[in-house]
């Protein structure tokens, strides 16, 4: 087996924690040889030698001696190129880099294709939790149903405070910025694009089909309000940011982000804090449930690590389900029942409604309870946008035994 | 890809339960060509096609068509000899006998070495959580520290109908049997072997290490009354069967299976009815925590299946941690804090207790709560069977964040 030299692009949180996991571990038979920065001059937690760090990528991807580039930098159009330029080098690719991926999946297979390179990526979803290698290894068969889960940890960790906890929102929102958590701009978390992202792999990997983020009905959590949760705390229920996957027969399946309902007894009900957790559903095994640390630098850095060891043993994804027969086709014509709450927008009269179980006026808001098509909810998706409006969806597939 | 030609071995509910799913599979690309069963007149609830079942093994063994073996019946040296001789063979094998894997784990890695031919076991530990695997591939570095976990589901259902749902112990054992979760005899399940089977594979694919079961502590819940009960319930906790491997440093583990003390809020606290739950702890991802149906015929059939599938791709194990350095040493002089309750047993004076922290009697029985080392208990194992003795376990390891 040849000996791993690694080129690492990116140097905050996680590709810190990496290089410091790589360097104290005794088995991983694997070297950092260069490190990609924006600025050398940036001040930093850990020491590492003279001449590591470079702000030329090229060292890099030109550098015959490097046979594996991990990528985790911000920037999904920037990664891209560096990743391909790097596979089309010749070079094996770990990224953790969800936004990059769910954006660029079909043209990473194909370069997958054409350079008989491997890209792993399991970091890119739920941090530490196996879920891309478990859906591509072990649930590789059409037995699958459902995929559902918290994907995103800065935004549930906010839904934690505020429910757990007793915070506000705001305040809530405050801490985990303070904690890192959620960056200064959070709209990636708590508006529900990085779920998004994650779900768009995940999708990839649990029944072979790729969607786009832009054609997927995607709302967060930031127009959350102490009516909102007082109503959830009155029913029992705890709000959280759910994204989910979702087959009917073997025709058709839907998918969306949004906020869910969540009573106690469901396993995601105890998924608190920055965690992440993922139930998956299958036709023999019911249910099973994987719960872990869906952010950070260390947790990001072990599944790193678990991707880097291995491509030592030529592992990589074969995409297995993408040859199935039939492929399900992703329809969006599926009845929701949802909780819409508003005050100057009016959801009741703007929004297609199949049909409406609950109406209520105060002062300060109304909502409405009722059934409308995901289709619906897409197309008024920047009405949807306004800020006194907020969505809520009560969970009904398979809702008889629903965990 | 060559297609896959089963040879079953064993027909009972996990036999029946793949023959099943692969006939409705449509993407398996499996076909099983022939099933040893040891009665053709035993009434089944499953129709076959004639010529499929035989009570002749070589039918399978012999057969050069047949390019896989599944074996999943009761019987540990038999099905080792079975096994054994389609290896040499040149068959590939997957089982779910951990009673035959945890007995002869070190002769099948050899054989596999020697023929080249794969054994894939996952069905063996925890039914559909894909456990083994995980360890193998995902958690396949030395950042692992300890795997703990509820591993049987027969003695689960029993505690939980106790704890969850207030029965007797007696109501719960038989209620058990009449499921269909405990054998008649339902030794192998209350006394912990069946765990211990399971915590023996997992601890070689977990840190690379072997010990045969007749050298680990292994405590089951078979002499569990209504005091202990009532000791758990007043302290507001549970009582599970655990079974744990844990790692002190680089040089050092130890494992045991004992009954356990559960407080809310540790993760194995909500592992109800007959599910399995497992936490995996580590360096950096702190823990992840997998929870699933840990027994049953269609749990079961879909993990075999998973196994059958990864044949397809040539996946064998590698036993990657067997060839780590160092590999940990395993010891028995770790210090355990239990409760010990007895009436004509006088645990006190029998056992070398490190220190005493409560003593207590009444007219029915006696505890002593105090600290012993676990070398002690093995050593006193044949009196501490005794049908007047319960021993439980308060978790003592990472107790700071135990979960």
């Amino acid at each position: 087996m040849e000996k791993i030299n690694i080129g690492l692009v990116g140097f905050g949180t996680v590709g810190q924690a990496l290089y410091q996991v790589i360097n104290n571990s005794r088995n991983v038979h694997a070297e950092i040889k260069k490190v990609c920065v924006r600025s050398l001059e940036k001040p930093r937690s850990i020491e590492v030698p003279q001449g590591l760090l470079t702000t030329n990528v090229d060292e890099i991807v030109d550098d015959a001696d490097i046979n594996l580039v991990v990528e985790v930098i911000d920037q999904a159009d920037a990664a891209f190129e560096i990743v391909s330029r790097a596979m089309r080098a010749g070079k094996n690719v770990v990224s953790g880099n969800k936004a990059m991926i769910a954006k660029h999946l079909t043209e990473l297979l194909d370069i997958q294709k054409e350079t008989g390179r491997a890209l792993l990526y399991d970091a890119s979803s739920c941090g530490s939790i196996p879920v891309i290698r478990n859906l591509e290894e072990y649930y590789d068969n059409d037995l699958l149903l459902e995929v559902k889960g918290i994907l995103n940890g800065s935004s549930n960790y906010i839904l934690s405070r505020v429910f757990d906890h007793g915070e506000d929102y705001a305040d809530a929102l405050a801490r985990a910025q303070k904690l890192g958590f959620a960056e200064s701009n959070p709209t990636q978390d708590i508006c529900g694009f990085d779920s998004l992202n994650k779900l768009v792999i995940i999708t990839l990997h649990a029944i072979g089909v790729y969607v786009a983020p832009a054609d997927v009905f995607v709302y967060g959590i930031e127009h959350l309000t102490a009516a909102d949760i007082q109503y959830a705390r009155e029913k029992g229920m705890k709000i959280k940011l759910v994204a989910q996957v979702v087959k009917f027969g073997e025709e058709t399946f839907t998918m969306f982000v949004m906020p869910e309902f969540v009573a106690p007894g469901r396993y995601i009900y105890s998924v608190d804090d920055e965690y992440n957790g993922v139930v998956i559903r299958g036709e023999c095994y019911d249910r099973q449930f994987m719960f872990g640390k869906g952010a950070g630098g260390f947790p990001t850095a072990s599944s790193l690590l678990s991707d880097i060891m291995a491509l030592r043993h030529d592992y990589r994804y074969e995409y297995k389900k993408t040859a199935f027969s039939p492929r399900p086709e992703y329809v969006t014509d599926i009845a929701l029942k949802i909780y819409a709450r508003y005050s100057t927008t009016d959801l009741h009269t703007l929004l297609p409604w199949q049909s409406i179980d609950e109406e209520y006026r105060s002062a300060s808001h109304r909502y409405v309870v009722g059934e409308i098509l995901i289709s619906d909810l897409y197309k008024a998706r920047t009405a949807l946008a306004a800020d006194d409006v907020f969505l809520c969806n009560f969970p009904r597939f398979f809702a008889e035994r629903d965990n």
